[in-house]
Order: structure tokens, then C-alpha cells, then sequence
């Protein structure tokens, strides 16, 4: 199954993808599937992100090779994590794919990329096993995680590095039936390939994880878990780029990025 | 006015406090005043958190006294912030007054609380000043900000140490036409006071905060900013205990401590 959010007659609708149609949902796919008999060419839809979660999940840090890099090119001393800590973005900061990436005014840069395969929640959860955790995902999307660098060394927390308006490009489509921990993630700037990982890569997997965190928490439906992602993610943002984190399954988020007025 | 939000016929309704009757209304308050008619008896009541929000802020170290006291008690040697930089909570924590916090069976303590101001965001609202940054908030609450000072050392994360299940507390009421920066803030355990100061002793003003996030975010009705707490926040809390965070205007949240069978 692929689905999506997209605006309809100025609020959020859920609909199925069907080749080259969405059709409407009353509510969400993971509520229960009911069709309100309204289609509308994909192609013109406007993508909205595929759920605003309650609770924004992220494991950051979760691929040796990234790592590495960021520590040699960043001069960081980021060590490999010893358990699986899950960390946090905000929904604010959330836009579909299409929308554009708002680099604010007084941003010194560099802002650079990382493209992330994203579980989306599908039914409450507590005290998950990993032999049954990937039974409340309904599915997995495309994340962009983009961060601002001068903030982040800046300032006491992550917010202007990570949560600005627009800086968490998410979507296209939401898809289910396929196994998460062997998807390849590309990540291309003006058409160019600049990044290219498998999930198989993650240090602690998907299903790790969850039943980490189910047992100190309960997943909500609707919530998200940004997986991280894998080696370099530069070159460094530009005005004007079209950047694209691709996916054979989920398909292309694409957004261009734009500088704040 | 005064409002809360509470369960009523196994969902959630919100309603606005009117001496020991509740007004149940169709929606959110700061979506426009809408009685449906019904009452309910206060005393009857089950509180839930009086918003459930989509962007969950915290501004963490924002009292000099409360810094002063973590250095020293702590062994900490955390720094008086020189901008304000707000952090983050996630909502699966929430729960409202007269529900119990929950100690995990796997928590190896020191679990410590913080009564806080908590300004509730009343309409979207982006580039304010610190003029009309107050023109945004519906109303002011309280939050008990749990830490688990074990897991808070040994995570990459504060995800165990603040956001598992039941350790943010938030209610019981929202009120509006407060002073917010001339609030007294008291915590309670078992009916001892054990902590009292002043919101006047902010190192940056709720609107200092708000006209700076919104320089970089769109905050939105129902997000909620958790201001931090003043002074020392001993003693522990203990299987039992009934801690209470007061504030004259708002109200007492109130909420009894539980350990995990």
C-alpha cells in the first residue's frame, strides 16, 4: 500500500496512491482504510507531510560511516553510540515534498543534508519485543534532515540547527511491505548523485529501538522515528538547489531551497 | 477566564471552569468560545493535560538561582545562558492533574521534579516582538518538569531522563489575564512546601523567548513553552509521595507517585 496527505479544499486529506490518482480517505490509512469516492490526479496535488506526528522522534547518530565523516570534517569528537538514545525534532519544522526549503536571513551557513528512511507509527504501542516492534509501523517514508551549522555550534540546543521553519522536508508517500533495513537511500542535488547508503548500515536497527523505547514509552499513531543517516552529506546547500532524497519504494522528496526575504 | 480539558464519554472535551461546574465547549477555547450546554461537576471531573501539543518547548536553565543550586548539587558545571536557546519535551509524557507518575521499575533514581510557568499558545504567530509577543498566548498553566538524574548521566539523549510516560504532569488549568512574570510558584510533597520563588527571576522573559523563537519558527495554537524553575528541587521523590506544584491564579496540579509493577 502507498498513501499520502495533500491539501484538499484548504485542509489536510489522507488519500491512496493509485498509478497516476489519489483517491480520498475520511481519515487516516492506519485508522481503517474507508474511501470517500473522491480521486484526484496525483500529479496536480499538493503534498502535504504524510503526518503531523505528536511525538517526533529521531536516532541522530546511528550509522558508523556518518560518523566518521562528520568527525573529520567537522572536527567533531562524536563517538559511536553505545545504546540506542533515541533524540527528538519538532513538527513545526515539518513541509511535503514540493514545498520550499526557507534558509533564514540571518542563517551564517553552511546548512547541509541527510537523507533518512522514516518509520511512521501505526497503532498505540508499549513494551514491544524486536521479534513483534515492526507491528505497529504502518509504514516508511523519506525524511530530510537538514541541519544549520554555525547554530549548531552555536546555540545550547538544536533548535535553530534543526527545527527552523521548513528545515524537515518529509514524504512523498508513505509505503508498507517492505523490509526497512535493506533500502538504499540516495540523495541527489540538481540531479546529481551526492549520497548514496543501504539501512542495512544502522548501527542499532529499526526494531531495536522500538523495543527500546517501548519500554520507557508508548508510540502513539501518527508518530515518526527518523533513522539517521549514513557517510557524507555535503556539499553544502546552495539558494536555488533542487534537492531530492530518493528511494526505489517510497519514491522522490524533492524540495528546492530558497533564501528567507 | 479559566479552562481545562478533561475526559468525557471516553474522549476528550475541553471546557471552561466556572466556580465548581465545568462548561463543557465544542472545541478549543482559543478557537472561539462554544458552549454545547452540557455541565459537569468539577469535583467529578477526570483532568486530562489542558492541550495535547504538536510543538512541545522547554526552556530548561532560565532561573540563575536554580543553575547555582544544580552546580553544587549535582556536580554539574552548567553555564547561565548568554542567549535563549529553547529546548525540547515530547507530548507522551504528558498527563494531567490527579494522574499518577509512574517510576519505571528500571529507573535507578535520583528522580527529581521542577514546578514550572507553562505559557499556552493560543494562535499561529510568527516574526512577533517582544511588544506583542504576549498577543499569542491563551493563557498560562503549570508543568512538573520529572528528571531522572541516573538516566540523565548515562543517555546521549534526555529521552528517559524527561520523556518517558507520566513524567510531565501539566494542568490543571489555564487562565488568562495574569501577570506571568510576577507569579509565585510553590511545590509541595505531602503537603510540605519545598520549594518557593518567583517567576520574576527569569534570565529571559516569556516574551524575550517568544519573539526569538518566532524570529526562526511559526509557533501554533496548543503548543505549549515550559519556562523552568527557580532554586533547589530536593527531595526526591519516593513511592507514595503527593507532590503539588501551586500557583494562586491557576491552581494546584497534583499528582501522586507510583513505582512500575
Amino acid at each position: 500500500m502507498k498513501w499520502c496527505r495533500i491539501e484538499l479544499d484548504g485542509g489536510p486529506a489522507y488519500g491512496l496512491v493509485e498509478v497516476e490518482e489519489i483517491a480520498i480517505l475520511s481519515r487516516a490509512p492506519f485508522e481503517g482504510i474507508e474511501r470517500t469516492g473522491a480521486r484526484v490526479p496525483l500529479a496536480r496535488a499538493k503534498l502535504l507531510p504524510p503526518v503531523m506526528p505528536a511525538n517526533f522522534y529521531a536516532a541522530g547518530l546511528n550509522y558508523a560511516a556518518h560518523i566518521d565523516w562528520a568527525n573529520q570534517h567537522h572536527g567533531m569528537s562524536l563517538k559511536v553510540p553505545q545504546q540506542a538514545d533515541i533524540g527528538y525534532r519538532s513538527s513545526n519544522a515539518l513541509i511535503g515534498s514540493g514545498a520550499d526549503i526557507v534558509i533564514s536571513k540571518n542563517s551564517p551557513g553552511p546548512v547541509e543534508f541527510e537523507g533518512e528512511l522514516v518509520a511512521v507509527v501505526g497503532r498505540k504501542a508499549k513494551h514491544l519485543t524486536e521479534a513483534n516492534a515492526l507491528d505497529c509501523i504502518a509504514g516508511y517514508t523519506l525524511g530530510n534532515d537538514l541541519s544549520e551549522r554555525a547554530f549548531q555550534r552555536s546555540d545550547r540546543t538544536l533548535w535553530r540547527a534543526k527545527n527552523i521553519d521548513t528545515f524537515k522536508p518529509m514524504g512523498p508517500f508513505v509505503v508498507s511491505g517492505i523490509d526497512p533495513m535493506a533500502q538504499t537511500i540516495v540523495v541527489r542535488i540538481n540531479g546529481k548523485t551526492v549520497s548514496e547508503y543501504s539501512t542495512a548500515g544502522m548501527i542499532f536497527s529499526i526494531a531495536h529501538y522500538i523495543a527500546r523505547m517501548t519500554e520507557f514509552l508508548t508510540l502513539h499513531p501518527g508518530d515518526v522515528i527518523w533513522m539517521g543517516c549514513d557517510g557524507p552529506t555535503v556539499p553544502p546547500l546552495q539558494t536555488g538547489d533542487v534537492i531530492e532524497v530518493v528511494n526505489d519504494a517510497i519514491g522522490v522528496l524533492s524540495n528546492r531551497v530558497v533564501r528567507e526575504q
